[in-house]
């Protein structure tokens, strides 16, 4: 399929399924979080897996690029995915990265705002919502908070909450919501989730190496879920400098 | 100093400024649990840091056989620390271990109820209070509740509420509280801590080996703390089996 590239982006080959993304460095580029995040993803032990037929229904918000969601196609059956997007050079190349795939028939991109999700899409209407929302919840001292990197890491456009109310009001019950996130964090992160009866379910941090604090960390909450949750195995990224843990290697499917 | 031991007790050497315990392998021995959780206590960037003269005023709730206030001894300027434990042969082992350790002028331990701390001592007195409460809240199914050990390990007497309730309620303004629990319950705990304004400011899990699920976590919550935390770098128990990790080692104080 021929895709036009505009000026300053390249195509970066996914090592999974042929897949393959467009990306533009002078904007941004997706990160080790959305790997290890469509990694994180499960549908182990829902009624998505006892009715082994069943197909899921997804939505990314902030999905950028479309990596997750792309990279999602290779890992679950995909009924229909949707990847939000408030900014439209992002959210252009999201729709030429899917027709790239051949993915047109699974995955829509769709301009428009992570607050109005359940306005556009309806509520309960998802399986899965997942979510690598901007981290900083601190704007202020941004020299130039309308730069496109500056929305996707800051929370210029959309907040925590706003992420988390409209994943709730999105799910089906026992839907479940993943996210990746700071581990600075994580009360704040496990305080709206609870407030907005998303039962935090899993977690898996992510520590750059054996002996250094988590940089990241996966987080996976089921709306109306029971209380109990599992905290997974660490992952550690780094063996030594540059080289990666096997384990990392795995999950970037090498 | 001569200490009575009664029928099934023994002294054990704690391999730190010559503190030694007493304990009874047929009622309950302290673990991993108590020795990681007296490392993990810390009163950097508090108040009393800044005003290096003073010393602390510390609870221990569920004491039992004292072993955490008496390592925290080691570690800490202890102004008046009281260990508070409900069961009387428990307490009346936690209060002779104190003797044998010559911490009489440091320690006192009290027989009496976790639900009634604050009346027994009175409110905000407390710069810091250390917990390592039962950790299952299930005591349906228990052959023998009022058992020694079922009560230090199921919530018999005391709930993850009373326990957390009480801390906020002995604890000064920025006082600290830290516990040690299982990571299946850190969902409710994060809930629980900021319904009594204990804000969660650092975390720590505990990992038996680099490739398995935490089945510890540690946690400092301030009363009455501003937003934002730090989850510590993974403490790995084993490097291989029967061979505790240098880090291990090195908090048990060999």
């Amino acid at each position: 399929m021929m895709i036009n590239l505009k000026p300053g982006e390249r195509i970066d080959d996914l090592q999974r399924n042929n897949l393959q993304i467009i990306q533009d460095p002078d904007r941004f580029c997706f990160g080790m979080d959305a790997v290890l995040l469509s990694g994180f993803v499960s549908l182990k032990n829902t009624r998505q897996n006892n009715a082994k037929e069943k197909s899921v229904k997804l939505l990314d918000m902030c999905t950028g690029t479309g990596i997750i969601p792309i990279l999602l196609t290779a890992k679950m059956a995909i009924e229909e995915g949707f990847c939000l997007e408030i900014q439209p050079d992002s959210a252009d190349m999201a729709r030429r990265s899917v027709q790239l795939n051949n993915l047109d028939n699974v995955l829509r991109v769709d301009l428009g705002d992570v607050k109005e999700a359940s306005h556009i899409y309806g509520k309960a209407r998802f399986d899965l919502v997942t979510c690598n929302p901007p981290y900083m919840a601190n704007t202020h001292g941004l020299k130039n908070p309308t730069d496109a990197k500056a929305i996707a890491r800051h929370e210029v456009l959309c907040s925590l909450e706003d992420v988390i109310s409209q994943a709730s009001l999105t799910l089906k019950p026992q839907g479940r919501f993943c996210m990746v996130h700071r581990p600075q964090r994580l009360a704040e992160i496990f305080e709206v989730l609870q407030k907005y009866r998303l039962e935090p379910k899993r977690m898996q941090l992510v520590y750059p190496y054996v002996d250094r604090e988590p940089n990241m960390v996966l987080i996976e909450a089921v709306r109306g879920g029971k209380r109990g949750m599992i905290v997974e195995k660490p992952i550690i990224v780094y063996e030594s400098p540059n080289k990666y843990t096997d384990e990392i290697y795995q999950i970037y499917g090498y």
